[in-house]
C-alpha cells in the first residue's frame, strides 16, 4: 500500500486524488494546494488530512509518494524539494516551459536518484500500448511514417493562454511524446507551419491555434502531427504507424456503441469522449499502477524525467522551426 | 458472342438491355414487349429490331439466347416456347407464383434439355459470392446460424401488390434463394410471423408488408429472414453467416466512402444504394458472365430452373405457416 | 450511505462485492456463501463479517440492502426471508426456473412492499440504454422488427447445464427482457427453433445450445433473437432496431479502438469483450447506482419482480413452442 | 457522339480505349502508339485503325478529340499539335516534368483555344467530388487542416523511377492537384521532408519513396501529405478535411463489403483495390463524360492546363524545400 501526497487540487488534481482513492494498492493520506479551501475541499471528500504547507507533507513521514498537479510553474520547485525529502514522484507533464531550468532541475535531483514518473497519459491508454506493443514486436516491419492527430473540442481560456508555454508546449507535447514512444528513437530534425484560424485572441496573446509539424527519424522514419485547439465533434486523438509489413491505427472512443440511421445519412456514431478526463480515464488508473509497481516493486519508470526533457527540446525545436521557416536539426546527446 | 433476345422492355428489361450491350461477349439483336413502343424505345436505343410477335424473336434465327423480363404471369409461357425453339433461357424470378404451374412447366420443358438460368441477383453479388466461396472452403468451420436482413427502400404500388403473389412469393423469395446458397442444403422446416405495419392498404390487399421466416435445415443450421417493405435509409441487404469458427458478414453499399463529422454525430455514412438496379449492377453483368460461359463454354449455370422451383416451395411454405401458426416440415425428393 | 449483505460467492458475487466497495454511496458490511471459505475470502478482501448463517445476515442490524447473487435455487427463498427482514434487495436473474415458485413468492413478499430490484445488466448498459431512450423519444419512429443477437463465448460445463433451466429460461431470458424493455410492451406470440450444434453432451442433457425465437407484440412488432453457446470470437451482444424512420443499432465492445492493415485483411479490430463481467462492468455499477437511488431518494427500480416474472412466462412459451412446433399465443392480465 | 483519336497504347491507354469504346456518347475511331503492334492489338480489339502515324490521325478528318495516353516525354508535343489541328484534348496528367517547357506549350498553343482537359482522376472519384461539394457548400464552414494519404501499392520498376521526374512530379503530383481542388486556392508555403524506406535502388537513382509534405494557403488553412510507394494492404487513397463545424473524410474502396471475424480478430475486411485502374474505375467514366460535356454542350472544362501547370510548381517547390530544408513561398501570378 503506497500512501500519497497531492499537491494541485484543481480539476486534474481531484481527478488523480479520485483515482489514488479507488486504486487498491494507493491511500490518500495529505494534500496540498494554495487555495486552502480546494485542498480542504479534496481532504474532505476523500477523508485525508488537508496541509497548509508544502513542508507539512513532505515532512509528515505519513506520505511514501507525491503526486503533482499544481501549476506548471510549481513543478521544478515541488520535483526538487519531493526528490530531497526521499519521495517518489508522479509528475503531471510538462516538467517546465524553460530548458535551462529542467536542465537545472536534473541535475540538482541526479543526487537523489528518486523515482520519478511523468504523466503523459497517451503511453498508458489501452489503444496506444497496444500499437506500441505491435511495433516493437515487429508486427508491421519497419516503421516508415507515423501520423498524429491531437485535436481539443474547444481552446483553452486566454488566462491559460498566457501562461501554457504555447500550443507546442503545452499541447502538442503529448504527441511530441507519443511519436518517441512509438518511433523508439528519437527524430532528428523538425519542422513546422502553424496558423490561428479557431480564436483570434490566440494570435494576439502570440500564439497559434492550428499547427502542423514534420519530424524525421534517424531510421528515416517520417513523423507527421496536426493539432487544432477545436474540434466540434469531440477530443479527436488518433495515430496511424504505417510499416513495410501493414499499419496499426488507433481509433477514437465514445461512450456507446450506437450506430443511427435515418433518411439522411446511415451508421453515425456518438461523439468522442470529451475531454481528457474520460477519454484517458483507462489511462490513468495504468499510469498509477505502474507508479506503485516502480515502488513497490522496482520495475522502471515507464516514462522518466528524461522524456518529459525530451519531449520540450522537441517543442522549442517546432517553435523555431516555425519562426524561422526551415528545418531544426537535433543531435542528441 | 451470344445474340439476345429480350423480353419485355419495362425498368428491368431495359437493364437488362443495357447490360447485354455493353458486354464484349453479348449483342442485342431483338427485343419484344407487349407494349409495343416500350419495344421500339429499347430498340432504338441499341440499335436493334422490336419484334411484333413472341414468335417473331423466336422464329428469326438472329438469336442464340433470350432473356426473359417481362410480368411473371408470361415467365412460364415464354420459357417454354423458347425452350420448344431451342434457345437458351435466361429468365428473371420468380418462375410463376402457382407450384402446379411450375411444376408442369419442368415436366414440358425437360425433353428439350434447355440451357436455362434463373435470375436470383445475390447469387452474383461480389460480396454475397465471397461469404459463399468462404462457406465453401470451411473458413468458419460448420454453418450453425444464417441471419438475413432484406428491407425495401419503400412499397411498391397496390397494383403490383395485387399481381405481386405477395411478400413471400415476390420479395423474399430473392431470400429463400440466398438461404439455399449458403446453407448448401435445403430447409426442412419454416415458420413465420408477419404484420402490417408499413402501409395499411397493403392489408386491405391481403398481403403483410413486415416478416419474420425461421428455417431449419437437416444438419441442424437455423435461418432467420426479416423483410420489410420500407427502410428510410435506403435498400437494406445484409447477411451474417455464423459459424464453430467464426462469422462472415455482408454490409451494404453506398455511393461514396464518405464519412461525416459534425457537432451532433460522427462517422456519417451515405445512405444506402437504392433501388436493386444499383445495388446489384455488379451482379447483373456476373449473372450475364455465367449465362454466355453456360452457353459458349458448356459450364453449368450456377442457378437453374429448380432452384427457382425449391425457393417458392420455400415461400408458399413461409405462407402456409403464417396461416397455420405451426411450423411447417418439408420433404424434399 | 447504503450498508449492503452479499449472499452469495462465487464469481458474480466476487464481482458484485467489489461493484459494492468502489461505490461511493455503498458499503459492503456482511457476506455470506454456503462454502464458508468462500465468504470469508470475500470478507477478507473488503474488510467485512463474513456471516455463517443466513439469519445472521439478515438480522445484525448491519444491513440495509441485500445482493443475491446466490444460485438460482436459493433466489426464491432469499428473497422472501429478506423482504420479511424489511430488506431491500437487488437480485441477480432469473428468481426461480418455475413460474409457480415464482408466482408464490410474489403473493409471499406483497404484503412487505419491499424495494426489489431485479439484475438484468443489459437494461443498464449505455448503448443498449440509448436506443431505448432513443425509442422512447421517438427517434425513429413506430418500432417495427427488432433483432437481438446473444451468444456466449463458450458453452458452461455440464454441471451448470443441469441446474440451469436450459437455454430459454438461463441465457435467452436477458434477450426476452431486452425485447421487453425496447418494445415498452410484453409479447402476444411466440415461436422457436433450436438445435445442438456446439456441444453434444448438451443435447443429451435435453438441452439445445443453439437457438433462433420470433416473437409479436400487440402493435405487430416483430422481435428476433438468435443464441448460440460459443461464439469464438468473443461475447457477442448486439441488437437492432429498425422502425419508420430509421434504425438503430448496439454494436459490441472490444478493449482497444486499434485497427489493422496487413497484406491478407484490413480494419481488423479486436476480439470482443470477452465476458460478462468485462462487457456489463459499466452496466453493473449503473444497476447499483440506481438500486441506491431507489432505496435514498425513492426512485422507482428501472427493474422489477414483475419483469423477471415475465422474462420466465416468455421462456417458457418459447420452450413450450420448441416442443409443440407452434406459436404460442400469450394473454397478459 | 465524339470520335477519338487515342495516342498511347500501354496500360493506361488500353484502359481508356475500353472507357471510350463503353462510353455511350464516345466512339473509338483512330489510336496510335510508338509501337505498331500495341496499336493495331487495341485497334484490334475495338474494331478501329491503327495509325502509323501521328499526323495520319490529326489529319484524318475522322477525329474531333484525342486522348492523350503516352509516355509524359510525349505530351507537350502532342497537346501543341493536337491543339493547331483543331481538335480537342484529353490528356494525362503530368503535363512535362519541366516548367519551362510547360510555359512554352501553354504560349504556343493559347492562340488556338483548345478545349483541354487535363486527367487527374481523383477530381472525378465520387468520394472526393462529394467532400469538395461539401466544402464549397461549406459543410464544415472554413477549412483548417487537409490531410492527405497516398500510398501505391508497390514501387515502379527502376525503368519508370528514371524517367518518371520523381516521386514529387509524378505520383504526389496527383495530392497537389487534390489539395488545390479542395483548398480552393493556392498554396503560398511549401516545405518537405523524405526517406528512401522500400526500395534503396529508388535511393541510388536519386528519388525518394517515402515522402511528407506540409503546405499553407493564404487562408491559414494547413495541408498535410503523405506518400509511400509501397502499401502491402492495398492502394491506400485517402482525404480529410477538417473544418470550423466538422470533418469530412473519404475512406477507401474494397471489391466486397464483407467483414471477417475469427478467433484472432474480427471486422477484418478485404485489401484495397488496386491499382489506380479499378480504384478509379468510375473516375475514369466521369472524367471521360466530363470532356465529352465541354465539348458537345460547351460547358467548361473542370480540370485545365493552368491546373496541371500550378501542380507541376507546387511538386518543384516541394523538390526544393527538401532539397534546401527551407519552406519555400510561392507568389502566383
Amino acid at each position: 500500500m503506497v500512501r500519497f501526497g497531492l499537491f494541485g487540487c484543481g480539476r486534474i488534481g481531484r481527478m488523480h486524488a479520485d483515482t489514488i482513492a479507488a486504486h487498491p494498492r494507493a491511500e490518500l493520506r495529505m494534500v496540498y494546494d494554495v487555495v486552502p479551501a480546494a485542498a480542504e475541499a479534496v481532504a474532505g471528500r476523500h477523508g485525508c488530512v488537508a496541509a497548509t504547507e508544502v513542508d507539512q507533507l513532505l515532512e509528515s513521514g505519513e506520505v511514501d509518494a507525491v503526486l503533482i498537479a499544481s501549476s506548471t510553474d510549481t513543478h521544478v520547485d515541488l520535483i526538487t524539494r519531493s526528490a530531497k525529502a526521499g519521495k517518489a514522484i508522479l509528475c503531471e507533464k510538462p516538467i517546465d516551459l524553460d530548458i535551462a531550468r529542467v536542465d537545472a532541475c536534473r541535475d540538482e535531483i541526479a543526487p537523489h536518484k528518486p523515482i520519478l514518473q511523468l504523466g503523459f497519459n497517451r503511453r498508458f491508454d489501452p489503444s496506444f500500448k497496444a500499437v506500441q506493443a505491435g511495433l516493437a514486436q515487429g508486427e508491421i516491419g519497419k516503421l516508415e511514417l507515423l501520423v498524429i492527430t491531437s485535436r481539443d473540442p474547444g481552446p483553452p481560456p486566454a488566462a491559460y493562454i498566457k501562461v501554457s508555454g504555447g500550443l507546442f508546449r503545452d499541447m502538442m507535447i503529448h504527441d511530441f511524446d507519443l511519436a518517441r514512444f512509438m518511433l523508439g528513437e528519437d527524430p532528428v530534425a523538425v519542422s513546422a507551419m502553424a496558423s490561428v484560424l479557431v480564436e483570434p485572441e490566440i494570435g494576439r496573446l502570440g500564439d497559434v491555434d492550428s499547427a502542423m509539424v514534420t519530424m524525421k527519424a534517424a531510421s528515416g522514419a517520417l513523423v507527421h502531427i496536426n493539432c487544432s485547439r477545436r474540434a466540434v465533434y469531440g477530443y479527436d486523438q488518433r495515430l496511424e504507424a504505417f510499416g513495410e509489413r501493414g499499419m496499426l491505427q488507433v481509433d477514437n472512443r465514445r461512450a456507446t456503441t450506437v450506430r443511427r440511421y435515418a433518411a439522411d445519412g446511415t451508421d453515425t456514431r456518438d461523439s468522442l469522449l470529451d475531454f481528457f478526463i474520460e477519454r484517458y480515464a483507462e489511462a490513468y488508473t495504468a499510469e498509477l499502477d505502474a507508479f506503485i509497481d516502480a515502488i513497490e516493486k522496482g520495475t522502471p519508470v515507464p516514462v522518466g524525467f528524461e522524456d518529459g526533457r525530451r519531449a520540450l527540446i522537441l517543442a522549442d525545436a517546432a517553435l523555431q522551426a516555425l519562426k524561422t521557416g526551415t528545418t531544426i536539426d537535433l543531435k542528441w546527446e
